[in-house]
């Protein structure tokens, strides 16, 4: 009750400022002064010129060249392609002295790691140190990220791994590695393509929900696959799915663990999660986790060559080649059989190192407000494989934990890649033989210790919490890459990310508008349970672009809302409607579907005689309306500026306003 | 300045009124007594509910079953399957009059369609009459529709015809027959199966813009492809495309062609299109062109039989076999290699079948104002097509120059489709063997008479003013139906339809707001270049939901708006940008992508010392907002009911409001 008097309050305000004393005011007061624009009107090329360059050119990547002279441009390029001539004059010896400390951190936590993470990928360990050693040079040059710690990774690897050894079973067969090389070198072509024809938008894609989902699934199907190695299993599955790897496990319990591999390898996890709990606990102790790897590595080598435990069963690396990475260009399949399943396998891990590398390059940028173009790094990193396919590196992109500590470390710039390539470059030359007495499961349990970041049980609550439909797409690549496999999960992942695209355009939201009480505001009625109807008449806002896809859907359950608000007010105060009011702000734009939708829309309201009014269309709405002459059907006179003036000008004088 | 004059009247204006005599006045004309609405917060069961309704059930098609007795719902669920029980009690004599003529009519002009289009799907011409003679009679019982025509088209006719050909190339082989009314099964089963998993809307998907070129483009390549009955040429390419067909015409100039059958089908397609004409400039002279392809063949036949024109090298019919349908079920593959085939070919005239009924029936359902269940009518014509080919039916769906014959005729209901499958029967018990003498030129005339229709001019202009898009829309599939083949150029249209979405949830739009001066409404300053910004604020809408394919665009693209905005105001009254205020309005959901995006947004503004304010967030945005602890991060107070709160809020006094 009090809300109407209060609502009456205000019309009387209103109708006093309306019919205020100066003519003047009388006139600006009226709501209804401004016509609905229409632009100006644009020329085919201009049209054409303007969605191109939102769609390829949206960050304006020639905004610096304009007005300048040939010279400029030339070194403006020079930069743009290689960022390293932008930072590297104003580089100095403070700036030098962290990337030197960050980078030996990254490369005692790397080489453990490039040598376990080959052997994911089912290829001789020297490749993973090979991998670390031209790839992040590659990017230090070309890249724009200053944070991220390139080389081979987990999930990339586990990927190559099971794709390869599907289209060729013997991992052992030099056949296996050229495939591997192929893979990589069409991995750098799609990831080169993306970029330079500006496509790097498709990687967005694939959500942030399922991609927590797929390497969560990926990081677990990882881990059991190290329980080879950490139980010492010797005759274990190829399939990566959990009911296979657990039947494996199980199976050979009774003769196939070797206690002395499970005492190293459990006892050496424990150490590791030990340290990166203290690491997590205390931010300036990272180093200590930084570092635990590679102490595992020494300590375990040692053990086992002074006790010979690997005369007990303990398997061991045996063998790393020494010497710097071999040329590999004619290893690549330029044709015969391979050469489609090796464009298909590169394709695919190509996109999914994408997705890594662009996640973390962004996450770092953002929390030093840097911007990185992610057409440029596309580019960047697409090269880095080409170039890495033709020297004996495997695919290499960003590693989400290597990063993480070459940020905590302090790094400035790519420096820190550089140093750790030097760092790698000297094990290769050098050190490799000593790996030799390593054990397999002190790989394992590195491997395990690092994968285990990739689940991120917090990510997936918020999921949960926000977005039912995002959770359900992080379940379903889980699942799929845990119980089938990551290829599956990854199917997964893409097709549920479609479905709710489709979704989102099939079944676009409307809703029924009522005026809040004491202003001009119009909203949705069922968010604020106050707002009122207006007697007579219907106001549905539509929530956007009227497109084919959903032009149908929207006409109909516009007829739909009148019909049931028909039968709702029958016999109440709000009377019969006899206007139906389209609040279109936030259709940005409609096409010749939406047109006909529109039109068709109008012939049935024009049957059950109610009238339809439009209001705000936007200017490319507005110039379709005028193209298509609707507005001539609808009537100028019923297209306004806003749904307050639809309501001022046809609700009669003395109901409430 | 009279603007700014003016301006400053109404705010003047404002202020008094604010300042008003009596306090609850006071109150009540404070912009901002409304808080930012948060909806009843739902549980997870009745937010699947409600997505699940929108998604499949958005006609509520179970409404009238609610609250009645199980013996009523029986009933109303005998009369939703079969429409035909709900209309008939109603029927009358008058009705049936009406009926009576249409389908006398109709069936005139489908005989001979028959006869032609079975030729064009290569199969005997006995077939099409078969299928104009079941398929309607199924559609009447289950059909909703009152106005359409039910039986052979021509270009679902050309696509089985190519597709099927492309599989078993000798199509007078018994297999040839068995693969189509497989196919014709499959079509049913998809069309059915759409309905009752109520996946209709998938049809949506193909757009009005691609269906305009890919029917044009289908009726040239039928055209084209009666060049040779019309010149009656005898060797002619199996292959559609326009390069080819040409080839074939041109090559047999000279030895190929046969005079009196030119002169026989010209003189009848000249005919035929005088008669189109007339029914074109006169409405009421509809029957003529309805009756005209009748008329040719009883003409041309008992021409032929006369002169015995056959002799002299004028092709004819031959023989088309006596009596009614035969059973098929037994000819159809069920297993076997062939299986796969005619499932595939089954899905695509399904499909093809379904967009072209359904567009009819929504056409005259709009123009009689009744309404048509989507969903409900796929089963229908599901049903049609699998009882057709259990009776040697091929694909039968509606038909667009009939169905428009049948309206015009005063049709009432379905029954008209009786009448028309009772006339067919009759001429398959009676006159088939008169056909004998009929010659394919006539045939081919009246084919090339039909399918002129289907090429609407007058929607590709419309398509080139309205939507540019779309225009190329059309293009494609009609340069990939004539230069390559009906199937290349759905491809076409389903893709450029695909692409059309992507962009579309990729690429939203933003624009910048200004106040319309003498009014509190916020528009788009591109569209209203008298909208005024705001000093030290910049106003952005953002017009679309922000889903995971779009949060990084739309959050740089807003950053890019602050530089540039920067960029221009320095040095301006409108001075430094201090509020950043996002106009949530359009913003109808948000996902965790999305929820990431805002904080990344949140987190470079405040290293760019501007404050984020949010305007409107609808209920699903507020909802998540909360749920993610945004509001704490952004703050309470800085999410505003509307624009005009946050302005009212954030602008110091004495500046202009």
């Amino acid at each position: 009750m009090s809300q109407r008097v209060s609502d009456e309050v205000v019309a009387m305000a209103m109708g006093e400022l309306r019919s205020g004393h100066s003519s003047s005011r009388h006139v600006e007061t009226l709501p209804y002064v401004h016509k609905v624009g229409s632009p100006p009107k644009q020329t085919l090329f201009q049209e054409i010129k303007h969605s191109v360059k939102e769609t390829f050119f949206s960050d304006n990547p020639l905004k610096e060249f304009k007005d300048q002279t040939i010279r400029r441009k030339f070194v403006l390029g020079l930069q743009a392609v290689f960022p390293i001539f932008n930072w590297a004059r104003g580089y100095n010896l403070k700036a030098f002295r962290s990337d030197f400390i960050s980078g030996l951190t990254i490369a005692s936590l790397c080489i453990p790691q490039d040598i376990a993470y080959a052997k994911l990928a089912n290829l001789e360990p020297q490749y993973g140190l090979y991998t670390s050693f031209v790839a992040p040079l590659v990017y230090a040059f070309m890249g724009s990220s200053r944070d991220i710690a390139i080389g081979p990774v987990a999930v990339v690897s586990l990927l190559l791994g099971t794709m390869l050894s599907d289209e060729i079973k013997d991992y052992h067969s030099h056949e296996y590695l050229r495939l591997a090389l192929t893979a990589t070198f069409f991995a750098g072509i799609t990831q080169m393509a993306l970029g330079v024809l500006r496509l790097g938008f498709l990687i967005d894609f694939l959500s942030h929900a399922a991609i927590v989902g797929f390497m969560a699934g990926a990081a677990i199907t990882i881990a059991l696959q190290q329980l080879k190695g950490l139980l010492g299993i010797k005759n274990f599955t190829k399939k990566t799915d959990i009911i296979s790897v657990m039947d494996s496990v199980w199976s050979s319990v009774h003769h196939g663990w070797n206690w002395q591999t499970i005492v190293i390898g459990i006892s050496f996890l424990v150490f590791l999660l030990i340290t990166k709990y203290i690491a997590k606990r205390e931010k300036k102790l990272f180093w200590v986790a930084a570092i635990a790897p590679m102490t595992c590595v020494i300590l375990s080598t040692l053990f086992v060559y002074i006790t010979r435990a690997d005369k007990k069963g303990v398997s061991i690396v045996k063998h790393i080649k020494k010497g710097v990475n071999p040329a590999s260009a004619s290893e690549i399949f330029f044709s015969g059989k391979y050469l489609s399943a090796g464009a298909r396998i590169g394709v695919v891990a190509g996109m999914v190192a994408l997705t890594e590398a662009v996640a973390i390059g962004r996450t770092f940028a953002a929390m030093k407000d840097y911007s990185l173009d992610g057409n440029k790094e596309m580019v960047a990193l697409g090269t880095m494989n080409i170039i890495g396919s033709l020297t004996s590196c495997y695919v290499a992109t960003g590693s989400f934990s290597r990063s993480a500590v070459n940020y905590m470390a302090g790094c400035k710039t790519a420096v820190s890649n550089i140093v750790m390539a030097l760092v790698v470059l000297l094990t290769l030359l050098v050190i490799t033989p000593l790996f030799k007495y390593t054990p397999n499961a002190v790989l394992a349990s590195i491997i395990i210790a690092a994968v285990l970041g990739l689940i991120d049980i917090q990510a997936v609550i918020l999921l949960w919490k926000i977005d039912k439909f995002d959770f359900l797409a992080c379940m379903g690549a889980f699942f799929g890459v845990i119980f089938k496999s990551v290829e599956i999960g990854l199917l997964i992942a893409v097709a549920i990310s479609f479905a709710k695209i489709l979704l989102q355009v099939t079944r676009p939201r409307t809703a029924v508008l009522g005026k809040l009480p004491g202003t001009s505001v119009y909203r949705n009625i069922q968010q604020y349970p106050k707002a009122t109807q207006i007697p007579g008449m219907l106001i549905i806002r539509v929530d956007s672009a009227i497109y084919f896809s959903n032009s149908n859907y929207i006409k109909e359950r516009i007829l739909r809302w009148l019909t049931d608000e028909e039968t709702q007010r029958t016999g109440s105060e709000l009377a019969a409607i006899q206007y139906l009011v389209v609040e279109m702000s936030p259709v940005t734009d409609i096409d010749t579907s939406g047109i006909h939708a529109l039109e068709e829309l109008y012939k049935s309201l024009h049957k059950r005689e109610v009238q339809l009014v439009l209001a705000n269309p936007g200017p490319i709405v507005m110039e379709k309306l005028h193209a298509s002459n609707l507005t001539d059907l609808v009537g100028e006179h019923k297209i306004f500026l806003s749904v307050t003036d639809a309501v001022a000008t046809f609700v009669t004088k003395g109901s409430e306003l």
